[in-house]
């Protein structure tokens, strides 16, 4: 039941009441159009105006086996995400927006339903203007869409080191064809759909140089490159964070104030489980100023890829006088056994939560099967992955399986 | 000002430039037409996806009056649900997808947004694979839309015994022409938009039988069916909570742990308001397993249609070794006094939440109008019930009136 | 890369193939549209349903130099407002929907997603029928669209007085080409998304006069108008509301209970501020009535214009007998000095939040410059403002720069 109807164009083509210049000027023109990935086209009759709706369902099961006896183990299934994505152009093509919604995440004491919500402003390739809430240019494997990932979901190490979304103005700019990248940005600093409730704002850069020739954020060779591609990239990301102190004496609590930062909120954050771990004290409130950067790079050809991230992060007590200095990193590779349809890939990840402590550092190996039936489009994706805890010596295996549409 | 413009294909077919069989061509190849019940239906130029963007109002007034002077009578207006419905398919006619989302449901605390959200994979009508969240396939009455509905809202008696969305897998068939029906799914265990936290999870088992030919589930003979139609059906669930307690002694209390399903959370669910009201003790946490089923039938015939169903509940702790037994069942009846237009309607429901507790039932009569303007795209209803608490041997009268708006 | 692409209808208008009349014709049918300001457009082949789907994007930049040295400095960037609107008919042109959704509110503990959802009959011009949820016909400048206002939001007078969104039935009629209209409705009562708890509801009343015939709600002279047009408006709200009380002596705490109206949650809400302050005492829960009113006044001419509106506000204490009187008051001009381009506005704006008390006014004196690259449809917005608390004798100073896209 496949079988494709003729539109009037192709009808009025094949009888002669049209030629077939006229035929591609209608067809041109078409104001419903789909596009793979993106979803439904609308353009305006006058073609000044277009949107573009689409969606994505993720739909996982996990398998949690914890070695303490005392955790409890987990059978879960899950829609990872779930989101409608609106985007296009308005009075001309170098007038874009986008506004991405997480239904996975219009649950209780959730916060970040709404994703990237921005305009941008196309003066050249060479100077983009974003005015909203998009990613925070910092991390690869972040910068890269979920939907174009080797493996079920980024590493905790990434998660641990991120931003994640933020608010505020960022330019951006493709050089020589993208050879060199670059992004500066100035934004709010509480995060995803939080307020800055602070004069303190976030500043964040990046540069990425493809010498080679321009290389899309995506990992895996889905597109089995002829040619090989090569990126290196480098971010650099800065703030002051507010610390908040509750009670006295041993039951006193601390914790960074509104913000919804990945590296505060993650349940492996750098500076979020320090400050909770009363890293810094609980002597007083105090602002805590953060650097932290990262370096990566990627590459990939006739199938096979690799990538790899370092980052690093830095955080100082104003009052406590304290230095916190986190580190972590992680390298993957995969190679399609069939092109473009079946590939493997195995991931290393480690991180150093505090280079003060001894001891305190975790590792993941994690081994994962992708099968494209179109693309990334309709994909299958597996991971088994063991955490090890090296402080008590737990290995902790997690299973996944995922389905994802893009429609 | 309802006069229609004619089309393109229209003009073309008058004047002879194309066939009527080119004519009906071209129609077929419709990018955009609208479906009742459905929505706005976009389909590609290759027609190999499609979406259908439809919504769904419901305005109610509500009138509460209790007994008990301590109770505060109520007079309210409420969107009783209003409803974003995305449907299609992509690739392939075979692979549908779903995502509905309940706005009424987006505010503080409710985790109920997110409502069918799942990939469908028809390998055959007898083969049908579900994966995501969807309705469990428990109670005629919940699996009925409630777009569909005889009375304002659904039975308290069902509200009590169902569990509502889950996630996981279910597979579907329809054996000879929809006479048989079946579902085998295994879900998550928590509920609605909600992630089990165990390695326990659900189970859900569905036999439906029409002799006479298929019979849609829809309550009420709106079709005014020429031919007599009688549904036969029974579902089979079963799965272990876990039950929590806080406190010690006399203040101690006692509630499931992370469950959001309608017999754990419902003002009257079955499960949860014996384990909040300390039938399982509070000398320990234990899990409790659950084994329930329900039976229920349906026919229709000339604008006159009949249905009920009779749930039953077992509850077991595995610590405390306490058993509850809960029952329930409603019989409900209607007559079209205007075919297609007009149908007045009676319901009976009852329930015995403890079989172990004398006096404990609660029993519902309502009468209900239904005035269709457009079908279920629009229609007017009222209903007026009275509640009797045995206990108190109190009487509650509920009056509502509902515009649905189907888009 | 404007070029606009020729449609089938253009090409067979220019070979001859239709007429200029069939041309329309067909052309009138457009399925898909795009409505400045509205968003794209789909109509059904029958032309029996209409939907139209478009969005709001208000990106936000705030700075707030508080006077006091304890009040924390704010630098923030923020996503204002994130709307998706969908609205349409059904089955005739007279019945409509619509179906407003603000995304910048899907957040933690916020309950203000949905807007306006709701459903519309028109009887005729003078008699049009609201059910559902809708702004409450109070305060000329929230009946204004928030996009299309002269300042970068709405005055702080104006949202200590309003109420909002409501859910309920309200009647409204254009008189005599709207030289008069009209507004009663009969609401819930407990404001924006919120079920009401009580047996009392809310009233609420509005009369606009238009002499030199209608004119739209929207600030500034964008159109230039060639005439001069004035409208004189008024309303009346009334509603009880029930005022709990929490604790004992002097810990005891007063509130209003199940009330999502600005009028009780914002931060200067008269009656929210007064019932929080104690004013009402703490002795016990009791019901407190309300009867409050506004009048106002617009004009504008050849691209000057002038608004204002003065507010008052009664409630009274049923067990505490106490009576509390707020008032309020703001008036705004603009003029601009580029013709449908750029206009300058000033605004000033008083309150006394409780007559009885002594000092505590607070006035405001905001500048603002609007510059159109489209309209309303485009545009950014910068203003400044001195807020001056009487009490504390302290200016605190807020700027804001704003960019607007409707798509």
């Amino acid at each position: 039941h496949d079988v494709q109807a003729k539109s009037l164009e192709d009808i009025l083509k094949e009888k002669g009441v049209i030629t077939e210049a006229e035929y591609k000027e209608a067809s041109k023109a078409k104001p419903l159009d789909y596009k793979l990935g993106k979803g439904f086209v609308f353009t305006s009759p006058d073609q000044k105006f277009q949107v573009q709706l689409g969606g994505q369902i993720q739909a996982q099961y996990e398998l949690d086996n914890y070695e303490a006896a005392s955790k409890q183990d987990v059978s879960q299934f899950n829609l990872r995400r779930v989101k409608t994505l609106l985007s296009g152009y308005a009075f001309t093509k170098d007038l874009t927006y986008k506004a991405t919604y997480n239904w996975a995440n219009v649950v209780k004491d959730n916060t970040k339903a709404m994703e990237e919500v921005n305009l941008k402003y196309r003066v050249a390739d060479e100077l983009q203007v974003m005015l909203g809430q998009e990613k925070i240019q910092y991390s690869r494997q972040w910068i890269t869409s979920n939907t174009a990932q080797q493996f079920v979901d980024g590493s905790f190490v990434r998660n641990a080191f991120m931003q994640g979304y933020d608010t505020g103005i960022n330019l951006h700019g493709d050089l020589w064809q993208g050879v060199v990248k670059y992004d500066a940005g100035l934004f709010g600093g509480a995060g995803q759909n939080t307020k800055n409730k602070t004069n303190d704002n976030a500043y964040n850069f990046r540069l990425a140089f493809n010498p080679l020739g321009d290389m899309k954020y995506g990992e895996g060779d889905l597109e089995h490159s002829a040619k090989p591609l090569v990126s290196l990239g480098s971010s650099y990301y800065l703030s002051t964070l507010k610390k908040t102190v509750s009670g006295t004496g041993s039951t006193a609590t601390s914790a960074i104030d509104n913000n919804n930062s990945n590296f505060v909120t993650d349940s492996n954050g750098w500076l979020g489980t320090a400050v909770k771990g009363k890293y810094f004290g609980t002597a007083a409130a105090e602002n805590i100023s953060v650097d932290s950067w990262e370096a990566d790079f990627a590459c990939k050809w006739l199938g096979a890829s690799m990538q790899g991230e370092y980052f690093w992060g830095k955080a100082q007590g104003e009052a406590s006088g304290k230095d916190l200095i986190a580190k972590g990193a992680y390298v993957q590779a995969g190679y399609f056994v069939i092109p473009k349809r079946l590939e493997l890939a195995l991931r290393y990840a480690w991180m150093d939560p505090n280079r003060q402590l001894a001891n305190d550092a975790v590792s993941e190996i994690q081994g994962g099967v992708n099968y494209f039936l179109y693309g990334n489009n309709l994909k299958i994706q597996g991971d088994v992955g063991n955490r090890h805890t090296y402080k008590n010596k737990s290995d902790d295996l997690v299973a996944r399986a995922q389905v994802q549409l893009l429609f």
